[in-house]
């Protein structure tokens, strides 16, 4: 068992939407990422997701409301819920959420990731 | 869907060892804590725990290491491994682990908390 230093883990990579894993427990996983831009509308059927905001402004988008976090801030998206994830500028986000949860969720496209590096 | 934010949570409440859940997800349980001084001994057989520090330092002991972590790290006690928190000056944590585990694991002591507020 060592400890994760989250600053450090983030300074190891640049690219965007391509989450990284930096621990499992309990069948999650606990990954980080960095985003900017617009993703794809998506939602994952089994499986509720949870964006921590580390450094930035976050803004999930859902088909009737838009949640604006910043750094501190955390939102669960339950399972089944369309969102779209909007980052103006850069942003890094810890997620917690199942090994077996895809990034785009229903949707497969060029943003989908399937194998995803362990940091 | 509500956004949660941590600081503002954390202001809510001074005790100290006694978690409060903060959201759920997947049958884990987001929760924060404030500790200080020195916890008991114990292990959770059937559950990981993620210990993430927001504010201070943590001391988390093992029966052969210690392993110390500043805000903005984390550290994953895999299940069944004996560790005691050890806070020399007060800290804040965010806690993952399933919605089953009692914080004094398989210990049952006057620091045990069985029924946790939601804040």
């Amino acid at each position: 068992m060592e400890k994760v230093n989250i600053e450090e883990k983030l300074s190891l990579f640049s690219e965007h939407w391509s989450p990284k894993i930096l621990g499992e427990l309990n069948g999650q996983h606990v990954k980080i990422a960095k985003f900017l831009g617009e993703f794809t509308w998506h939602k994952h059927d089994h499986e509720d997701e949870m964006f921590y905001v580390i450094n930035g402004n976050l803004k999930i988008e859902f088909r009737d409301k838009t949640v604006e976090l910043s750094a501190g801030e955390f939102l669960i998206v339950t399972k089944g819920t369309e969102h779209k994830p909007v980052a103006e500028k850069e942003v890094s986000v810890m997620l917690f959420e199942p090994a077996t949860t895809l990034n785009t969720g229903n949707v497969e496209n060029e943003l989908t990731k399937k194998n995803l590096e362990s940091l």
